[in-house]
């Protein structure tokens, strides 16, 4: 078993496997008379031929750490965004989309609470987790209309003990 | 000045101006094990020739009841999204995009705090309030490329003066 320690979120680190939603870039523009700011643009969403839908994921069964991750997977058709719905922490475990998806090659993030992230297309992640039963996530990618997800197994699972790095 | 009284927001009274994004349609699928429910494809994006942007919405200038409406505004090239990243009522002001945009075409619904809406394309609304500072929405809308936002100032304002109907 491969112990991972999280590092916090940020979009430099997270880009090779895409994009950090958040509202603390240098695209700050006024909105509705100053009323607003605007933070534009956050990621680039990828359906190749397909449509871009809006879903809703809730949390039926939260999780507790230490946390063992033995499947990962990949969407090969299309990005794939999670925008937390109420302030809560992600945990990520991720590798690029053309590395062998093996323990050795993942990294662990997690957010600072406020942060969403979209997956770049095949970027290897295990599937989403939540640690409060009733937290909602957006999620923004391809209609579904054919297969579009790769689960691999890992030969050797990952151990994340704790969200402190 | 005439006045509105909101409604509690349900997807079937906002069927005329878009969609309610919200986690309680019979759309409910299992996904990740168990572990969470899934509430699939919301609402319908349309960005026309253009391609749908993620960005947010942070408010600087809460607002306060009751509240004057003088403008309202419409997007020609696509349909626009929003959904608040904390629990937070928003309250909106309506009417079809084919509508004369006069105070008497317009109607006003609240949401729970929990629900998001879709503009559909050239659906007249009063620009977007929140009632707390720092409050966050999540847009989904038509990249900026060319002009995509009609003004129009009404002959005769209205008031909302409770979010009690």
């Amino acid at each position: 078993m491969i112990a991972l320690r999280p590092k916090p979120l940020t979009s430099e680190r997270f880009a090779p496997y895409g994009d950090v939603i958040e509202a603390s870039r240098a695209t700050i523009a006024a909105m509705n008379e100053d009323r607003f700011q605007r933070f534009d643009d956050l990621c680039e969403l990828d359906a190749g031929d397909g449509r871009i839908a809006v879903s809703i994921a809730r949390c039926r069964v939260a999780t507790s750490l230490p946390y063992r991750v033995d499947v990962v997977e990949r969407h090969p058709l299309g990005s794939q965004a999670f925008v937390p719905l109420q302030h809560c922490r992600m945990l990520l475990v991720v590798a690029p989309a053309d590395a062998d998806p093996e323990s050795h090659t993942f990294e662990a993030f997690v957010s600072n609470g406020r942060q969403g992230i979209n997956y770049r297309r095949g970027t290897w992640h295990m599937p989403l987790i939540a640690f409060e039963t009733g937290n909602d996530f957006l999620i923004i990618d391809r209609a579904a209309r054919e297969p579009n997800c790769d689960m691999h197994e890992l030969a050797e699972p990952m151990l994340i003990e704790s969200l402190v790095s």
